[in-house]
């Protein structure tokens, strides 16, 4: 990272979210920008309506290198400044929102320490579009006055869990978790030990907005049983909350029809 | 409600998010419906860029009765079921994300109740974006494993205090307030007596993504006294946690150009 490779003015470097899957639920923005643009960084999350249409000679896979690990996110950062000093528009396009566990933060701030320009281009987050589209608010005037959204796969380097389940239950608000399908039986345990009620309403969505979406429901008792029997994998949602209940209400008359076919799990 | 007014099929009421006020950042999706439907129900948060390319013939602002003060949810309700039975095609226009203090979930349970068929069409929430057109990512992974979005104007109808600002202290997150610049005082005093730090760095973004957004930053200690300096207006989100502090390292190299010579505040 010595200084500028060329004399050119770098190009800009767009930190774009994709939405959770359903093209259109783009941003206008963000659509023109992956037709404009000279180059987009990706991952897989944006999932495949949105992958499939990036035209091959302007895209680059950044989320898996070839022995099939983890792509590390100052090699992202790296590769951000090497193309926008090339004097490229780069757009780097993330799942959801790049700003809600989507690292967008630590690539703003590499950006600035390199004198690169950038733009935050905002988008719709999967932690409230995907319940959204499964009937679920994720507050209600008379269920949740808050609602917190938290990871479920804490960041094993920290010295201690970074989590605190005790004062997520205590908010009485929604909790939506994210990356959290693998540790469902420990957060769900911890809000129980935390004096959650066991009835307490849970949904699991699975590719919100996603062709194959699936809903899996249960409650803090039940819904691990409920995501084996549906076999719910990531990219999942956990809705924890009085809130997951009032989806049974208003389903029947939901049109949002991203493969409600699939629909599993106890409850429903 | 007592039945169908006509025997033709119900239309279908989209429950649309506007995002929080740039008309880029409407989704593709919203962008379409509010061409093609036959009426908008709307109030004025998607704010002014929005709201002034409805077609007048096409719109009705239910935002405010005649005589000044707010149309009652049950009278919007009431609409959206009696154009639906007219067989129209409804956008219920709601500023940022319907589910987000939006009483997105009021409606969807009425419209369910009332058999007439919706759809969810999931938005960019301002709870998150005006944060981030201002350089401040609400997660980040060295400084907030969780985010809580909670209403700074509670609900004076129910008996006890529904936002356990103790609870959301203890999270140890980034806290995003929304409806809470009035109350500020209020709010920034039950955190500090929670025992959060005196120095921890909160912002207020008014207005975000509209022509004159503004940012105020300060520490839970000043912010109030950066409100008052700069006159900062609803709306605006507070963003209360370390990652507000991360903005001065970036905002150089920031190109969201949505009216940074408004900026005001201690800390800048
Ligand atoms: C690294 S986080 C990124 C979140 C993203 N930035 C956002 O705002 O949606 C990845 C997690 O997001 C959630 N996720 C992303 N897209 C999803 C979708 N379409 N349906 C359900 N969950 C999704 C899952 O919990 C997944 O494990
Ligand atoms: C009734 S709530 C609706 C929130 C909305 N559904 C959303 O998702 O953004 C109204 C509050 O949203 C926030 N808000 C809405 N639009 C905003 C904007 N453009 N900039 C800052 N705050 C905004 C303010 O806190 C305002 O008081």
């Amino acid at each position: 990272m010595s200084g500028n490779a060329i004399d050119a003015e770098p190009g800009t470097v767009y930190l774009v979210g994709s939405g959770p899957g359903d093209p259109d639920l783009l941003t206008v923005k963000a659509k023109r920008l992956l037709e404009e643009c000279d180059v987009v960084l990706h991952d897989k999350l944006p999932g495949p309506e949105i992958i499939d249409r990036l035209p091959e000679d302007r895209r680059e896979d950044v989320g898996k290198r070839a022995g099939g690990e983890r792509t590390p996110q100052s090699e992202i950062n790296e590769r951000l400044v090497e193309l926008a000093r090339e004097g490229k528009s780069v757009v780097r396009l993330k799942g959801g929102d790049s700003f809600v566990f989507g690292r967008g933060g630590e690539e703003a701030e590499y950006l600035a320490a390199h004198e690169v320009p950038f733009e935050v281009v905002p988008a719709v987050t999967s932690a409230i579009a995907a319940p959204a589209v499964a009937g679920i608010p994720v507050t209600h005037r008379d269920h949740a006055s808050s609602v917190s959204f938290v990871t479920g796969h804490e960041d094993p380097t920290k010295a201690e869990s970074a989590v605190d389940w005790d004062a997520l239950a205590a908010t009485g608000g929604t909790i939506v978790v994210l990356m959290g399908v693998g540790r469902l039986p420990d957060y769900t345990t911890a809000l129980l030990e935390a004096g959650m009620a066991p009835e307490t309403p849970v949904a699991l969505v699975e590719r919100g907005t996603w062709p194959g979406q699936r809903v899996a429901t249960g409650t803090l008792e039940t819904i691990v049983d409920a995501r084996d029997e549906a076999g719910i994998e990531p990219p999942a949602v956990t809705v924890i909350g009085d809130v997951a209940g009032t989806r049974e209400s208003v389903v029947e008359f939901l049109q949002n029809d991203y493969g409600a076919a699939g629909d599993a799990g106890a409850g429903e």
